[in-house]
């Protein structure tokens, strides 16, 4: 089952330059950063109401973000959305006709177990379903 | 003060064709449509959480979602936040530099008087400020 907004992931060139942007906006702080080696990112995290908004700086050429920035401005990346049991939502959402980037969860920032789905079966938004760990 | 996700924004073709995609995604029905003439759009919204999903499609080319579809591909539009006073986020916000598309709030869908600033300021993300009615 779907829960709510986990987090909004938005790329940036450079957290040192977007965070105080999002955290003036906010105006709140960063709760943490952390880097993400599996996945060649850097991330922030600020809280807003249940959810939290994901800043993504790509530390190598060979991360997502880097190859999404390359293609397109700093903004809007992925959503998403805290599921009880990631498995079982893919298993849902494969049966329903979702094309999965990732047909078994892995590991995630900010302790989670994660799967995407393909943006060609959700409107061309990137969706991530997310489960605490 | 920003308290929330209000909602997601996404610009889609045709809500006919979109809406069964999030439901099931989802595994929920929206709860309205609702077609905002003085924006050109028709809307259908979503509950996850305590936030939204708003699906935006154009009723005529005047519309600023017919506008973003002749440049972009259906998908994210904007991300709006949930705000005790509008006006005076709209202040603090200006005084902090940021650039507003709108200095005096207008009328949105879904109960709400709105503003938005300029993704110019706010690393390419559209924001949207609302505050209830």
């Amino acid at each position: 089952m779907i829960k709510k907004i986990e987090h909004i992931g938005i790329a940036v060139e450079s957290i040192n330059e977007s965070l105080p942007i999002f955290e003036t906006l906010f105006d709140t702080c960063a709760y943490k950063t952390e880097i993400v080696e599996s996945e060649y990112v850097k991330t922030a995290f600020i809280h807003i109401g249940e959810s939290k908004i994901e800043l993504l700086e790509a530390t190598h050429n060979d991360s997502a973000i880097a190859k999404f920035l390359s293609k397109n401005r700093a903004g809007f990346h992925h959503i998403a959305f805290d599921v009880d049991d990631v498995m079982e939502e893919i298993n849902r959402l494969e049966k329903k006709g979702f094309q999965l980037i990732h047909r078994l969860p892995k590991r995630g920032a900010d302790q989670k177990t994660i799967a995407f789905l393909h943006p060609k079966s959700t409107n061309g938004i990137l969706v991530e379903l997310c489960q605490d760990i």
